[in-house]
């Protein structure tokens, strides 16, 4: 049996496009003469539609949109995920399309309901296993979590009788290293069944979330033989071969160059979930300031592999408290990065500014709300050119300084997506080593990754006087953020208690600005969006003592 | 028996705080002599919790804290809801407290996983009826929803026997008009089982969520015989006494003033949801601008009424196209109010700004940019000054704009609480006049309240250039975004198809902005916020042939 997977990047909401798209994938797995063809997990509408699925009118576009593409798609099998049902009862399904209609429906059973997953909210589970027969083979259609619970799984197929292959149609949401688990759970699946599987997984970046795609076969010993692009779409086609009581994958294809490492990973995710937010929202062009520093030299190179150098546009707005040192730099990485710049100081809009809140007594120029009042005027002038132009504002905050509030609210968090908002910056700081060294030659200047970070609000202000080293705030961040670890796990793991605690105490108190600011893209277990959701009143305030 | 409800107002997270204030009602509902009394749904903890329920070490202090008020408590039976278990296994229960120590403990089998809640997420259901004997009742103890479903609970107490009470702890969102569902579900849960409700629900805003109160005890023919304060604490108390074959109630105190129509509902709820946030986040003042329009002046009354006329500050920030009624307005409203009040004329920081603009070949000073310039140079002068002087900033869109994106992101939605964010326009007025006839002379000036409503960007701008008028435009929201009705029902329904059009696509269009929005007050039965999570990136364009 000849199996494809069609591994595609939808638009959420954009039923007739998502079907085109999959029109185009069929005619090429007839080509390829192929028994089967499978699309992700709700691949007519997109992942995750959220409350569309409210919509009584939406329930039924998507039910045509399946028939439709049935009745297009006659010659082969092919399965396809889409939602199911009315507002009332509606299901996560999977429709087998053959002979030009639906003729077989399964039913997602196992509904995640944790991280950034809302599934109870929307479906029922199904209940019945779907066997389907094609060519000699037996194939069992799964949707995503169904195969994650093993000990579930066994019982739930017990009835099926003997498969030679598990389907498993996916939208797993991407962070760093998570393909690992996924070969694992594919693997003891294959070696529990005695069967294949093929796990078609989504591609492409749906505001916060990444899909990664790297669809896969894994043969009957649970040993991934092919697998598909990563960050890309792709139609990755095997021969499942049953024989001598066992199940064997031939590629029909050569494999797929795969990311090289753990930041070259993520680097790829970035630029794809930049791109994606861009054009599935309409921009052509997106825009930036570039302070000299390091985030906004990295979100820079990471715009440019995203949308082209032509489609970046770059702001310096330098204040007297600018180092000669970091505004060349600016102008440097934007001449490296082949993309327009231009120069607008804030000085000119600062004075007068500063004079016209004299009026309010009590108003002055030496403390935080001046500094933060620089970072407002910046926020102003990209908005402003957004506005005017069209095009998208890139935040550049990263991970370490979205926790701790280290940012001004509607000031440098202003804009529309946060490229880096779920980088720790030391792993920024990796990322712009492999920036360069991918390139060959220096794209982000050096001096940019060498000199100490600074908001560069005040005189000779660095990041450090505000701010524990990087190295162990951001593990500080690893175990409270990620790891909702206690004050104590913490300290028993040898990060020193004041450190903690004023960390802590930082992360909680910010909780506001992070629901103010932008979305940016998921790359961690567990990012500030949909994954952690925190009430903005909250006074849980945990001590050591009472942990 | 004696039953008293201890509806207090908890703050989510502060554990010791929310057990002092049920100690000092234990101490009240003692000197009373009551049998029973119960408080709150997660009254321990406040609701909802959110993600510290994800927390270990939060878990292990809730139990603590329910631990500690049950040795503080000793001489009575008290009913208190706290979340259970550890994060794997966590359930939403209710802990009967008896001489001292924890003496049983019901979990809630109905979680409620659609709209603002999301209680699948960290809950696992319970199973098990609670039924406990006190004096000579026995009494059936159940939280929030469990009661919503009547057939499932007959079916869940079918094994408890004889019941001549059911107690229900909540924690139910306010809505407008949601008191009658309430005192409906109440009436028919006592008709179906013969017995009294005694139902106690918490108060207070948290973020987004009010809780009105309103406790209540209904009789065994359902009618609701005593209730509790709205939008405020109390502590009821009521004899609950079985004979022939019924169960009455018999009110220990006067009945509490109920609100005097749904509009004085709406404002009671605003005033609780504005002082709540500000007070809860630690703010005492709060700031807004004034324009001499109907929302910020409407706005600013619910601030004095919430936090005190002497805590609020307002800021009218004129422009040349600013008409000399409005700016006579806002001062006038500032008067009447006897609020703090500064003028800062934005023309000294609009001319520079453009200048520096000016410098990006291609902006002009004709456009939509300019227009929104001119709110971002405002929303600047608010977050500078709440930055400088720790105040809130209250932001004024109402629901209309905010729907159709009316708005400017970062401009006049820059703050950190939308007051009205929830109230559509047409209910602003009636809210204006509401605060006018309460306080018996004009504290809204009527110019705001008759005035053509105009967001004076530019030269004669009306809202009603861009806009529906308001009552058309409400109807067209009402039905799209509280209903989820399509196209087609909208325009059978009698509104035109083409104003329901282009309506929907403004919708569409700015969910981006309504994200980057500070929490608002929840008022309407689906606000923007929890209660309504669509996708930004979303190109499901519903047309009026599709449905």
């Amino acid at each position: 049996m000849r199996v494809a997977l069609g591994q595609f990047n939808p638009v959420v909401g954009d039923l007739a496009g998502n079907a085109e798209k999959m029109r185009r994938l069929y005619a090429e797995a007839v080509r390829a003469d192929v028994d089967l063809l499978a699309f992700p997990e709700l691949a007519i509408c997109g992942y995750p539609p959220e409350d569309l699925l409210h919509k009584p009118h939406f329930l039924r576009d998507c039910m045509r949109a399946v028939e439709r593409l049935a009745a297009e798609c006659p010659d082969k099998t092919v399965v396809v995920g889409f939602a199911e049902g009315n507002a009332a009862n509606c299901h996560n399904s999977a429709a087998i399309l053959q002979g030009g209609r639906v003729s077989h429906i399964y039913r997602k059973s196992l509904l995640p309901n944790y991280g950034v997953f809302d599934e109870r909210r929307y479906f029922q589970p199904g209940g019945e296993p779907l066997k389907i027969s094609l060519k000699d083979l037996d194939v069992a259609v799964t949707i995503c979590f169904d195969i994650w619970n093993i000990g579930w799984l066994r019982s739930f197929l017990r009835t099926v009788g003997r498969i030679q292959m598990i389907l498993n149609i996916s939208a797993s949401p991407f962070h760093t290293g998570k393909v690992k688990a996924r070969e694992e759970t594919i693997g003891r699946c294959a070696r529990e069944f005695n069967c294949a599987v093929a796990y078609c997984n989504l591609v492409g970046g749906q505001d916060e979330l990444i899909f990664d795609g790297r669809s896969m076969f894994a043969d009957s010993d649970g040993v991934v033989v092919a697998k598909a692009n990563a960050f890309d779409e792709d139609l990755i086609i095997a021969d499942v071969v049953a024989a001598d009581g066992a199940v064997r994958i031939k590629p029909a294809q050569p494999a797929a160059a795969q990311p090289a490492d753990l930041i070259d990973e993520i680097y790829q995710a970035l630029v794809l979930g930049t791109r994606d937010y861009a054009q599935k929202n309409g921009f052509k062009r997106v825009l930036l300031g570039l302070s000299g520093g390091i985030d906004s030299a990295l979100t820079a190179a990471i715009a440019v592999a995203a949308v082209g150098a032509e489609n970046v546009v770059g702001i310096s707005m330098p204040s007297q408290f600018n180092s000669p040192e970091t505004i060349s730099d600016a102008e440097k990485l934007a001449k490296n990065l082949g993309i327009e710049f231009h120069t607008i100081a804030i000085g000119p809009v600062l004075a007068p500014f500063h004079s016209s809140l004299s009026v309010v007594g009590g108003w002055d120029s030496s403390g935080i709300a001046y500094e933060n009042l620089q970072a407002r005027i910046r926020g102003c002038i990209l908005m402003s050119l957004s506005n005017q132009f069209g095009s998208l504002v890139l935040t550049t905050g990263n991970k370490s300084e979205t926790a701790v509030g280290y940012t001004t609210l509607y000031g440098d968090t202003a804009g529309g997506f946060g490229v880096i908002k779920d980088v720790p910056k030391t792993t920024v700081y990796r990322l712009a080593e492999h920036v360069n060294s991918t390139a060959g030659h220096e794209v982000i200047p050096n001096g940019v990754i060498t000199r100490a970070p600074s908001a560069e609000l005040r005189p000779d202000q660095r990041d450090s006087d505000s701010l524990p080293e990087y190295d162990l705030l951001d593990k500080v961040l690893k175990g409270y953020v990620e790891e909702d670890k206690s004050v104590t796990q913490l300290v028993e793991g040898g990060l020193p208690s004041d450190v903690v605690n004023a960390v802590i105490r930082l992360v909680d108190r910010n909780e506001y600005k992070r629901r103010l600011s932008p979305p940016g893209i998921k790359i961690t277990p567990k990012a500030f969006g949909k994954d952690r959701r925190l009430p903005i009143t909250n006074r849980y305030r945990q001590s050591q003592d009472t942990s």
